[in-house]
């Protein structure tokens, strides 16, 4: 692969959209080629797959069902956007990878890691990211944020704070598990420092 | 589980649905509970996933989507629909089920019998069928019957003479694969005598 593969990760709320957009930006104006993308979606087979996962209609939906969902939509997206870009060359930047499955259904959910790993492993094989960061922001904080922005909320979003601190930890366990790959930084700073922190990161992968 | 599990296989066109419901009623007539269902579907959230499988347009499926797909259809089912009526001491007779998955996409797709096989388990657990009835007939003969029916075609129809003759051969390894559980039978008869042959079978195992 001539690019590199950088996801982010975090609670929602953890102002991993409004960060993302700010360090495409200076990376573009330093003459890097930038594909920023998201999870679950951004493909036309993933967002229709998405549609299914957050109408909040599905209340009836299965544990495993949504971890299945969210494997098949990662190995469209990865298939049709991701790869190609990065053999491309372009430093891809990715809103949610494959921890966010290890953490919301694995650890949220109740799945466990490693069940969930695994049918991730037959959606995305050998492509793990070179960098994750991981957006640290109390679940709480997280969810008072979303609930001034503007963004009407889906299925997830809805689960209860039990799920939402569940995830927070299963987050905190990824990164001690996966401690190479993954950085924590300090998401309840202001912007400016989130996005400094975050380039400082990106940066060591590139060189 | 008090109730015992019928699946039904086959190429499309060996005569599964029509089988299916002349089966239902003899069982009905004589006495017993009888639940029929169908996959990819049968509850609302998996109709949706089907509906993004199947949709002629979704050109751009990759195969290991198609199969995570089928996988999350397929749990929803089981939990939804399936495993209470098995509770509740029903025969359910069901129109497609794992073997569809190891067929299409482990052989039709060339993902793997083992590999689509793992993704499956994950699914549906130790819930395996009681008995398994292959409705053994050439794939030409079946996709020319679909042809005459007024039926309208779908992705997986529309895909090559080669990938339905891989399917099949494909099932044909699962039956060896499987002896214990699937039974063939000659799809090519008249429907009396199919339905004669399943109705044999399906009562070895009501015994």
């Amino acid at each position: 692969m001539k690019g590199k593969f950088i996801t982010l990760e975090g609670p929602d709320g953890s102002g991993k959209t409004t960060v993302s957009l700010k360090i495409v930006q200076l990376l573009q104006q330093q003459g890097y080629k930038v594909m920023l993308t998201r999870e679950p979606g951004g493909v036309d087979i993933a967002e229709q797959i998405r549609n299914v996962i957050l109408d909040k209609k599905n209340t009836a939906m299965d544990a495993k069902t949504e971890a299945l969902l969210y494997a098949a939509a990662r190995r469209q997206h990865l298939v049709e956007k991701v790869l190609p870009a990065l053999q491309q060359g372009y430093i891809v930047i990715c809103d949610r990878f494959v921890d966010s499955s290890l953490a919301y259904q694995g650890v949220g959910r109740q799945l466990g890691i490693d069940k969930v790993y695994a049918i991730n492993l037959f959606a995305i094989e050998d492509i793990m990211p070179d960098k994750t960061i991981f957006f640290d922001i109390d679940y709480q904080l997280g969810l008072q944020r979303i609930r001034k922005n503007e963004r009407v909320s889906d299925r997830m979003d809805e689960a209860s704070q039990d799920f939402h601190k569940m995830v927070y930890d299963g987050y905190l366990q990824i990164c001690q598990k996966y401690a190479d790959r993954i950085v924590k930084i300090d998401a309840s700073q202001d912007v400016d420092h989130v996005v400094e922190a975050a380039m400082k990161e990106i940066k060591k992968v590139l060189c």
